[in-house]
Parts: C-alpha cells; sequence; structure tokens
C-alpha cells in the first residue's frame, strides 16, 4: 500500500516571440501529460491559467509559464524534455527542475543526476541538493537564464509529513468524501476567491487545484498510515493570511518543510514548533530560495512495522 | 566520493554439537567473507575470539558465536546464506539480521526485503522496521528460536551522523596516522584492557577491532564530508564507564542512533542533546531491543551541495 508522494515538478517560462501556451493544441498538451506516464482526470480554465488534475498531482499553463508537478514514479523528466522540444529553447527564459528525495528511490526509473544529464544536454543550468543525505533533502536544478521574476513569480512550497489527528483519521479512513475533505481543510476560506478542482481517491488520496487571476494552489495528500505526505504549493501571498499555519494546525504533521522561491516563510513559530536547519541560495535566474525544516518539539514513540 | 557507511550485519549463535565455530578451516571463513564482496585486512585472536577487519567492516567468531558486519555496497546476505548452509540449520540456536536504511538505496544489490525472503526460506523469522521510512530507520530480521541470551550476549550499537569538530576535521584531513587517530578518540583509556587492531583507509576511513575476554568492540567511520558516519559496537557493559558520552563529545554528531540488544542507553542526556524518537520491542529470540534517536538541539545551516 505504500505511494510515493513526493513530487517532481518543473517549471518554464516563455517569451511572447512564442504566443501563449494556453495555445498548445489540446492533443500536445495530452502527450505533455502521458511522457510521464499521467493522464489527466479532470480541469478547469480562467481568464489566465488553465490547471489540470492529474493522476499523479498537476499541470498549470498561463500564456507564459507552465507548471507540472508529479509524484509516485511518474517519468516528470520525458515531460521537462518533451516541453523544451515543443516550445524550443530559444523561446525559453527561465527553466527549473525539483525533486524531493524519495523514501524508496531504488523504485524510481531515474535519479536527479540522470535527469540532470539529459537537462544539461539542451539547458545549461546548475543543480544542487539543499539538505542532508539521510534526511528530507531538495534537489533543484536551475538554469542560466538572466530572469527576472515578476511579482507573481514567486513559490510557497510546504511539505508536511507525518500528520496526525481527527483530519488525518479521516483522510486514511476507510470512505472518504470531498465536501468532507474541503470542510476539514477549511479551504472555502482559506482560499475564498479560488475556484476549485478536487478529486478524491481509491482507496483514499487527495488533490485538489485552485485558480483565481494570475494566482493558483495545489494539495495533495497522500494519507497512507506510518508515511503520510501532504504538499501545498502556491503563488499566492500568504502574508496576510493564516494558510500555513491553519493547515498545520489542522494537520498536525511531525515534521515540515518550508521552500520558497521569492517568499519567505511568513509565519511565526509556536513553541511546539522547532527549526532544525535552514538555507538561503541566490540562483542565476533571480530567484533566492528560503529553505526551513522543522519538527514538533516531543519525543516520539515509534510504531513498528511488522514487514511479513 | 560517496561511500555508503551503514552497516549491515548477522548473529548468529550455535549448540555445541556443532562443535567450535572457531575451528572452521580458514579457507571456509575467507569464503564467507569472500560471499559479501569483502577481503579479510588483518587479523587478532584472544583466548576466546578470533576478530578480523574486512574491507568493509568486520568479522567476529567465537566458539559458539558469530557476528558479521559489512557497510558499502556489500552482499552480507549472501555470506549470512553460506554461514547458515555451511553450519547447518539444525545447529543454529538464534539468527538475526540487520540492515540499517542507506542513503543510496538504489545502489544497493537489494533490499532487505529481498535478503528476508531468502533467509526465510531456510530459516522462519519476523522482520521488523524501526522508525520512519523518511528518517534513520533500522530492519531488523530475528528468527523464531526460543533463545535464552546469556550475559555477554547483548549489543549496544551507536549510530552517529554528521560529525563535527576538531576529531571530524581530522578525521576528514588530508593525511591520517593510526596513533592520532587513536589518541583522538581516547581508545586506550575508553577500551584499556583491549587488543586492538586499527586500520586506516585512503583517502580517509578508519577501523578498529578491540577484543578481551569474551568482550568485543568495534569502531568504523566514514567521515566524508557532507555525511560522515561512525559507528561503535560492542558487548561491553557500558554502565560503569563513559565510552558512549567520551564519543559523543569528541564527535559531536549532529544526530545519532542507540540500538540495544537486552542493554538500555547507559547515559543521562545533557541539555544539548534531544531524544526524538523511541521503540521498544520483545523479539522471539529473549531479546528486548531498545531503539533511541537523538539530535544536537540546534538550528543547522545548511550547506547546499553543487551537483555539477
Amino acid at each position: 500500500m505504500f505511494f510515493e508522494g513526493s513530487e517532481k515538478k518543473f517549471e518554464v517560462h516563455i517569451n511572447p516571440a512564442h504566443g501563449s501556451l494556453r495555445c498548445l493544441l489540446s492533443d500536445v498538451k495530452q502527450q505533455l501529460v502521458a511522457q510521464a506516464g499521467a493522464d489527466i482526470l479532470s480541469s478547469i480554465k480562467s481568464e489566465h491559467c488553465e490547471a489540470y488534475v492529474l493522476s499523479e498531482s498537476s499541470l498549470f499553463i498561463w500564456d507564459n509559464k507552465l507548471i507540472m508537478l508529479t509524484c509516485g514514479q511518474s517519468t516528470l523528466i520525458e515531460s521537462a524534455l518533451f516541453c523544451i522540444e515543443t516550445i524550443g529553447v530559444e523561446h525559453i527564459t527561465a527553466f527549473s527542475y525539483q525533486r524531493k528525495n524519495e523514501c524508496f528511490a531504488q523504485l524510481q526509473p531515474s535519479t536527479f543526476l540522470d535527469d540532470v544529464k539529459r537537462l544539461n544536454q539542451l539547458i545549461a543550468g546548475q543543480a544542487r541538493r539543499i539538505g542532508k543525505l539521510d534526511g528530507h533533502h531538495h534537489y533543484v536544478f536551475s538554469a542560466n537564464h538572466n530572469f527576472t521574476p515578476t511579482a507573481v513569480d514567486n513559490t510557497t512550497e510546504l511539505m508536511m509529513y507525518h500528520i496526525s489527528g481527527p483530519t488525518a483519521d479521516y483522510l486514511a479512513g476507510s470512505e472518504q468524501h470531498i465536501p468532507t475533505i474541503n470542510q476539514q481543510l477549511n479551504l472555502r476560506r482559506l482560499f475564498a476567491d479560488f475556484t476549485l478542482d478536487q478529486y478524491a481517491f481509491k482507496p483514499y488520496g487527495y488533490s485538489v487545484n485552485g485558480i483565481f487571476e494570475q494566482y493558483y494552489f495545489t494539495i495533495h495528500i497522500t494519507p497512507q498510515p506510518h508515511n503520510s505526505y501532504v504538499s501545498l504549493e502556491t503563488n499566492l501571498d500568504l502574508k496576510n493570511n493564516h494558510v500555513i499555519s491553519e493547515l498545520l494546525a489542522i494537520l498536525q504533521p511531525s515534521h515540515w518543510d518550508f521552500v520558497g522561491f521569492n517568499r519567505q516563510l511568513p509565519i511565526t513559530l509556536s513553541q511546539a514548533q522547532y527549526c532544525t536547519a535552514q538555507a538561503l541560495i541566490d540562483t542565476e535566474q533571480g530567484y533566492t530560495i528560503e529553505v526551513k525544516q522543522f519538527q514538533a518539539h516531543q519525543t516520539e514513540t515509534l510504531t513498528i512495522e511488522h514487514l511479513n
């Protein structure tokens, strides 16, 4: 019953000479998703953005920007290479590719370094690991473009590990319903203006995409016992709301990572949260990446997993 | 320059009907080691025990007990199966097989579960994982024997991750000498009565076996930058000495695990050490396993590893 919740992600920005990415043929978009071994499950559109819920995470397409995330054993690198070749390197103004360490790296079709070798044949860039090899760590490939991110070109990523409490219990229970998940996560209040597209997987698992004007958010929940994982990603400015602190209070993770691209952690911590590690990196593309790692401040009694 | 420091280990106990394990032919002992892809580098003997420093860790042989540890990408499972078949299942009174999670699991020739499938064809037992999948965790296969451990059949394992300070700097430096390592680790005082067998690897890395009467200890150091690892294992009673607290003070790890087989952690912690998790398991073979995980109580600034 193990599912690798950790996402791989790529983000590409293009110049206007290419024309809008939203005008790519529907067939091309489907090929893009198929390259990762994923399917489109549903989609929503706004004036600015198209958002697709995938069998493994999400795809967002703006006129000049595309973000694709996939989890499990998906081959996102194939989608990234397909995307670069379809758009044409000459039209790409910024490109990044990320992976999170996986629990079962031996089940992945490629390593981050394998992926970087292939990317570097098309786009020169810098590959970095942030975080210790024997703990949660983040791999970032960032192209050498001279790019100037705009106010909406920033990202907040929140990765929550080992959730607990009543919502965690419900999410890993025998049956879940979208309205209840929605209510438990308090999404209508946290993302009041957003159009939502939600999907509940069997026997459990949940994805939601939300879009509003130029903004997006996406939440993916892998609630499996012994190794639950929830991710939030958004370009919304979280300074004036309580999204992060509310999600932490609802989901009660034992560990969580914040990764900000031109975003800093917008909350102050309670005594119960302890910052174990932090890093700050300036990339060639005009992004400052802030990474902070946290854990709940208590001694945990380990559950023993019987393997036979 | 990455080397997988984490050890795999098996321990086998036999009945007197087999005759002494020390009387196994030297050729058989060499085959045993070769099965793991390792070589014997040197050896020492006492009245009770033979101890071998291997190219990947250590082998200890008593009349009625054998312990073998190997690190790197070694195939210890082959040695374990060879050992069981050479001794004969009917002579084995207790058997256990352990693995630590690896940093690069995808480089290992087998997973713990692969190994357990093969072991279970010869010896029935229980396989368990202790610790979270996304953190340091320990795999233990313990046979279903009805065994009564004696006073020397216990084990203290100490695994120290990310060492720091002057000794760590020396160990990862351009040149190391056995007398200096010996002095920095304070081995002559911590293990005063023991006969030592030490080996310094190139460009770095250090192993020591020590034996005295029925007792053994072994320390293995993988001092690589970004991912250093030091392990101590012994059946010595550490209640009345300072081995653990002194090694922690000298090596200053950011994280460390204690695993005791019929041994409890013999020290009280300073304020600077924080226990993040613990577990207690009773095995079928008469062992109580205590696992405790610790970390230094400070926010660390992550170093960024550039991968290209």
